[in-house]
Parts: structure tokens; C-alpha cells; sequence
């Protein structure tokens, strides 16, 4: 896709997008009024005025970054989002379906027929293609993979037959490579001959004849050095390189871990095919953040702020119905101890104190190790310290903290032996917290999962019954 | 500092850890050993045996990059670490300082010596000693100052004197600056007498005789241009460009946005002050996400797992704190209504259904806003918008999950009207839920304050006790 060169970001996104609503509104004013004086004189004024409205947001748009289109459509409800995609030159169309996010993506495809979606993927990169086509009519695609040439087609197909979190779904084909027997001068003649080099390019590949990698020349080398040098007395032999297999998120690491601005991609027996490149890793980082926090909480994935009503109603009743079991199995354990509470009512009143400082308690502990687990930063050798050091954690938590609540319920009920239990159960619930807190995204983990996965609902399961079981538990054996 | 050449990662860092623990472990054993059998004639063996595993220890040290050391560091306990630490040879005492997080650093600073501390710091650049200066010891810092010529110095205090969220404090200093009066062959020529270019180097500066910021001339377009042609012919004039006030989480995401690697910094006259490179906006991409993270789970900081379990509890326990007044003000509201459930002890069992399924609804409205505020898509025009959807939302889900739990209730205790009461309170609940979980960000935004800060922890507080209040104050109202 062509480089587009980036207008100074003198006025804030907010600010232009202030101005995009402010425009679609004043055009809606216009719209309504035609519509009550129908048959009215005034028709062509009206006419008028909305036209010019149009015009007006149009060079609006033409003068944005397609990145900053994206992020408008992103903010906008759905109705003025085709709007105001209807109003983008179709020239652009690729870029912006490129830059936003997948949700968004697909109310835009919906709103376009296949013509246009052709002409929108028709300037579009291998590597670009294959991103899109998963969201693509099948037949628009077949077209599109006809219109290819062997190369290109071979590399949508090789890009589209890895998982998406897979390195080789995210590589592009836009290298350029040199042999090593080549002085510099000479690199410095070719590249000339080319019209431009690819974004990104902070080094060029070198290959033999038969395209196996030998090493890489970065541009700073290309730059500094003699002219006269050939390429191998200059080249970087012993690079950082992927593999397509490799999980895309272990290089997104590499990336940041060595400052990478790209990377070459290649095959088991080193053949280079393809690369990576920082802005699809800053991309993937991103994502990999926003859907931990996402699945913490139990939204299944990223939700278009203006999906609809039954969109997100989708997106987020699995975790619900999850959660309705287990507040039933919770509420299940406090019905084990009815007699206990109509003997003594004050635990109802005390048992939720239980079961809700546990579950903050745990769910401290989880986002940590979940974070450490991001990071690569636990492994089966520093579990067992690990999980010390949260235990003992809690146990001051508990001891400071029950002991103040196990005051106040003396204070509140005049019992201290309540108030003895209240602290236990406190104690003994914080412990529970802190073990499953270790111990779900462990689990988690052996078992291939994603520990981020529920854990916050899973955790404040294991404190809610735990600590219901525990209080009344306790208070069943001593008080009554 | 010096570039470091990336080795190839053949071996995974898990690998590379893995084996650094297992000769740690080793030592320790014979170090035990030795201990043991103190005064016995083998003295001089285990010694032998000890030292060797501390040379093979340091040669596999030497071969690591030094983020790499930084994450070893990162994922071993304080004594391992410390280990480790006098292992590294003292001219990468520097590199890896710059890479470990906050927390790791001051446990390593705290293990150094001034004379350590300098010769560490004695490499640094003019961005990377103001990194590190406000943990250093004062006078290590004073006697630093005095080894540096007076641009660097004035360097250091100027990055010293911004915030660490503004722009200042990230830009560094490692720009090349051409003319645009002068041919692209004499650019080469100049380049070429450099001996190396820095990091991250895409594009050059263009400035004029007094520092002014003309425009710059990306790398590739100086590689593929007639070498004939003048800087002015092939730059680009408008450039995006950062102040040092800025909001450097905004840099970041215009990085993101437009694809940047670098991107000049200038004062309110246009005058080229700094640069900002993409590593330390991908660093800032990580640690927001992250923060957003350890916020909603209320965490003050990110915690070195490894940290001392005093320094946990100080950093958990003020969130915790706030629960147990908001858990507190809960079991209040159950203390009102202590006489119905005496009289329907089957309340105790059902009430914290309501209040946890409001709980787990909150938390998916409040991390979606949390999360749409990140991305500035929220704003003022679309506010009414996103209540009315999250309402409808949560009042289907009221309805089908409320349902469900009302159906259960009759069948467990076989009452329709506390069916009835379960539903009818499951479904206000989950409107207060989301409620509150839109206007909960947001007025902290508008206080000036994170949105993320302890958001779950407040909407918990909400759904808590006003599941509660309304559960049993339906209750009361319509079964007793």
C-alpha cells in the first residue's frame, strides 16, 4: 500500500473528532427538517445546505491520516460511522479497513458491495490480503485471489495458513535482499534503482542464490562505512531471526527485549520468507494487554463501544451464566448453615465482610502472578517461593486486618467470641485467596489456557464459598 | 552507551534461566557442603569445585544480552539475584541497570557501592543518566554532574526537570542534524565520517543555523534519490513533532498510530531540543496497559514478585482498607434488615447472588469504559449514547439470568412471590451495575484521576450494598 505522508498533528484527535460530530449533527438538523416540511418551498435550500455540509466534512476526511479515520469510525455509533465511511474517497477505503479494529471492520464490510470491496483490496499488500480475508465474502475473495500473480497468491495462501497467533500470520513479503559478494557502493546503486524501500526498513537481507539467509546489513552500516567494503566484511552474520511457527507474541517480546525496529522471517532450512516488522509487534503487545484485562473480567473479547445491544449481550453472557453457578453453589454453602444463622442472625450480616475481603485479597494476588506469567517470569522452580511469600502475606493481612473487623463485630454485637472467629475465618479465607491465587493460572497454564481466562471470576468463586464456609463454619463449631 | 550485537536466540530465555537457577542451585549445594564439613581435609576441593561453577556461571553471562540478564534478574529471588549481580562484569553494570524495572534496580543500586555507581553510570547518556538519577544516593549524583562538559549537564537537569509522563522526560538527545541547503552525496559523505549512527535512526534532522526544526529527511528517502538533488528537494517539511510537555502516553499512541521509529522534540520556537524513539514508546505501551491492570485490581505498583513480604503488604493494603470499609458499609445494610431475615432465613442464602451477579456485570461494563476512555473514544457527545446501550444490556441480562435464578429460588424453597422478589432485584441490580460502572470512570476522569484507579474495587462496593439494600428491602416490602 503507498506510504502516507502524516500531516502535523496540530489539533488533538479529540478536537477532530469534536468537529466530525459537530458536522454530522448540523447535517441530522438539516435532514430532520427536510423530512417534516416535505412538500414544503424550501426544498432546494435544504437540499443546498445539506450538500454543502457534506462537502465540508469530505475535505475533513481527506485531509486525515487513514489511522486517524480509523480511530473516528472507532468512536462513532454505528449510524454516523456510514456516514461517514460512505463519505471517504474509495481510494483510502484498504488503509482504514487495515487500521481498524476487527469489530468496527466488520460493520464497515457490511455496508460495502463486492465492487467496492475489490477495489478496496485490489492495492493491497500478500500479507495485507490475508488479513482481510477472513472477513471477506467468499466469492470476493476468490475473485481478488485470481486477479494475483503465482507469487503473490502462494503468499496470501502461505499467510493465511497460519494460526493467527503465529508468527507467519503476521509477516509481510516487503523485503529487500543483497548478496554478500557486493560492495557497498553497489547496494547504494540499487537501492537508487528502486522508487522507494518498504516502510521500516532499518536493514536488508542478505541471501545466496539459493535465498538462504546469511546475514543482515543495517542501514547505519550501509551508511558509515567505506563504500569500497563489501557487503560480508559489513554484514551482521549472526542476526535475530523468527520462524513462522513461532508464537507471535514471544517475538513481539524479542522485539521489545532487543529493540528491534524489523526482523527476518525464515524457514527450518534458513530460507528467508518474509519479515517482521515493530509496528505489527506494537499492535500485537497492545492487544495482548487489552485481552488480558478483558479476560480477567470475563468479556469474551474486545467490544465495539456502540455494538449493539445483542452483540454485547453475547459477548459477555457466558461469564455471567459462570458466575450465576457458582454465586449459586455460594449461596448453596450458606444454605447448609440456615439453622446456624436463625440461631444467630449476626452472621448474616458478617459473612458477606468474609467473602468479599478474600476475594479483593485474591484477586490482588492473581492479576500479579498473571502478570509475572506474562512476563515469563515464573517458572516450576520459584513456584514453591513463591507461593511462601503470598501466604505470608495474607497471613499479616489477615491477622491486621481481621483483627480490626473482629473488633468492631465485639463492638457491633457485644460477643468476643464472634469477634475471635470473625478474625479466623478472616485469616483462614485470606490464605485460601492467596493459594488459588497461585494456584488458578498455574492450572490455568498447565493446561494450555490462557491464565488470564476468567480469573477474576474464578478466584472470587473459590473466596465467596470458601469464606461463607468457612465464617459459618467456624461460628456453627464454637458459638452456638 | 555502546550498541550491543543481538545473539541469536536459539535457546529460549525460559531455557537460558533454567539454567542459570540450575548452576545457582549447584553452588549453593556446595556451598552447604563446605559449611558442613568445615576444618575436614576436602577444603581445598570443594573450593575448587565452587569457583569452577562460578566461572562457568559467568561465561554463560557474558554471552547474554543484557535485557536478557535484566529478565534473569527480574525472575530470581533477592539472594540468587544479588549472586548474579556480582557475576556481571562491572562495564555492563550500566546496560542491564537501564533495562531492570523500578523495584528489581533499587534492589541492585542498594547492593553497589559509589565507586561502583559511578563507574556504572560514567557510560550513560545525558537521557539515560536522568533515568536513573533520582535513585542513585545524592552525593553519587552531585559527583556524576561534575564529571560531565556542560551541554551534557544541561541535558540531565533539563530531562530531569520534566514529569515522568510528559515528553521531556523520555526524549533523548542522539540526533544527527543536516542543512537543507546541501546535496544528498554530501549528507553520505558526512554521514559516512561518523563512526556510527544511533539507534533507531530512520530519518535526520534538518535544521538551520540557529537549531530550528525545518523538516527531516527520512533515511529512505536519502538511499533511493539522485545524490544530486538538495536535502530541501526530498524532505519532508511537516514532520510529526512533539513538545517536551506533552503527555508522552499520547506520543505513544501518535507512534502507534502513524507507524513512527523516531520523531523530533522541539521547544515552542520550533527549535529541535530532543528526539523520542519508539523502544521507550513501546516500554510506555507495556507499562500503561500494565498499570491499567494493577489499578482495577487495586495494586498500587507493579510488584517485583520477589519482593519482601513487607514491601507486598505495603503495597496492597490501602486498597484493602478501603474494601473493608466499603464490606463494612455492606453488612450494615444487611444489618437493617436483620429482622426480615430472621423471620426468612432463606434471604441469607439468596441475598449474595444478587449482589455478586451485579458484582461480575459492573466489572465487564467498567472494564469496556475503562478500556474505550484509554482510546479517547468516550467523549462528552456519546456518553447518553453508551448509558442507554449498557442499560438495555444489563436489563436483558437481568431479566434472563434474574429469570433463571427466580426459577430456582421457587424450586428450592417453593415460593413464587420470592421468585418474583429475586428476579425483580437481580434486575435493578444490574441496572445500578451499569449505572455506575459508566459514571464511576468517568467522574474519576473528570476529577482529574485515573478512570482505572480501583474501579473494581468501587463498583464491587455499589453492587454490594446495593444488591443487598434492594434484595431485602424488596423483601421486606412484599413477603413479610
Amino acid at each position: 500500500m503507498t506510504e502516507v505522508e502524516v500531516k502535523k498533528a496540530q489539533e488533538s484527535l479529540q478536537d477532530r473528532l469534536a468537529q466530525v460530530v459537530e458536522l454530522l449533527q448540523r447535517q441530522r438538523m438539516v435532514e430532520d427538517l427536510t423530512h417534516r416540511q416535505e412538500g414544503a418551498h424550501n426544498d432546494l435550500v435544504e437540499n443546498l445546505v445539506h450538500r454543502q455540509n457534506l462537502v465540508e466534512l469530505q475535505r475533513k476526511l481527506d485531509d486525515l491520516h487513514p489511522a486517524d479515520i480509523a480511530y473516528i469510525l472507532e468512536a462513532l455509533p454505528l449510524e454516523d460511522r456510514l456516514t461517514v465511511w460512505q463519505l471517504v474517497r474509495s481510494e483510502r477505503d484498504g488503509d482504514i479497513l487495515l487500521e481498524v479494529s476487527d469489530s468496527v471492520r466488520q460493520s464497515l464490510i457490511a455496508d460495502m458491495d463486492d465492487h467496492e470491496l475489490l477495489a478496496a483490496a485490489k492495492e493491497m499488500d500478500a500479507d495485507e490480503l490475508a488479513d482481510l480475508a477472513p472477513e471477506l465474502p467468499r466469492d470476493v475473495v476468490h475473485e481478488l485471489m485470481e486477479t494475483l500473480d503465482a507469487q503473490q497468491r502462494e503468499r496470501v495462501r502461505s499467510a493465511l495458513s497460519y494460526d493467527e497467533e503465529q508468527v507467519g500470520a503476521l509477516m509481510d513479503f516487503e523485503m529487500v535482499t543483497i548478496r554478500e559478494d557486493v560492495s557497498l557502493e553497489v547496494v547504494l546503486r540499487y537501492l537508487r534503482r528502486l522508487k522507494e524501500l518498504p516502510n521500516h526498513t532499518d536493514k536488508l537481507f542478505v541471501v545466496d542464490y539459493d535465498g538462504i539467509l546469511k546475514g543482515v546489513l543495517p542501514i547505519k552500516r550501509l551508511l558509515v562505512n567505506d563504500p569500497e567494503k563489501k557487503v560480508a566484511e559489513v554484514m551482521a552474520t549472526d542476526p535475530v531471526s523468527f520462524q513462522p511457527e513461532e508464537d507471535a507474541y514471544d517475538a513481539a517480546q524479542a522485539f521489545e527485549r532487543y529493540d528491534l525496529v524489523s526482523a527476518p522471517v525464515v524457514d527450518k532450512s534458513e530460507r528467508l520468507i518474509g519479515r517482521l516488522t515493530i509496528d505489527e509487534m506494537v499492535d500485537l503487545i497492545r492487544e495482548e494487554s487489552e485481552s488480558e484485562v478483558l479476560n480477567m473480567a470475563g468479556l469474551r473479547e474486545e467490544e465495539d463501544i456502540f455494538a449493539s445491544v445483542w452483540r454485547s449481550f453475547r459477548n459477555r453472557w457466558a461469564w455471567l451464566a459462570i458466575n450465576l453457578i457458582t454465586a449459586f453453589v455460594a449461596s448453596r454453602v450458606i444454605g447448609l448453615f440456615e439453622g446456624s444463622i436463625e440461631k444467630l442472625v449476626a452472621l448474616a450480616a458478617l459473612m458477606p465482610i468474609v467473602a468479599g475481603i478474600g476475594g479483593n485479597s485474591g484477586n490482588q494476588t492473581i492479576t500479579m502472578i498473571v502478570r509475572a506469567m506474562a512476563l515469563d517470569q515464573v517458572s516450576p522452580g520459584n513456584t514453591s517461593r513463591l507461593m511462601r511469600k503470598e501466604l505470608a502475606v495474607s497471613l499479616i493481612n489477615g491477622l491486621v486486618w481481621g483483627g480490626v473487623i473482629g473488633a468492631v463485630a465485639f463492638w457491633l454485637y457485644g460477643s468476643w467470641s464472634l469477634g475471635v472467629v470473625m478474625t479466623a475465618a478472616m485469616t483462614l479465607n485470606l490464605l485460601l485467596a492467596a493459594l488459588m491465587g497461585v494456584l488458578i493460572p498455574m492450572t490455568l497454564a498447565r493446561l494450555g489456557r490462557d491464565p488470564a481466562m476468567g480469573a477474576s471470576v474464578m478466584i472470587t468463586a473459590v473466596t465467596d464459598s470458601g469464606g461463607f464456609f468457612i465464617f459459618l463454619g467456624l461460628a456453627t463449631l464454637f458459638l452456638l
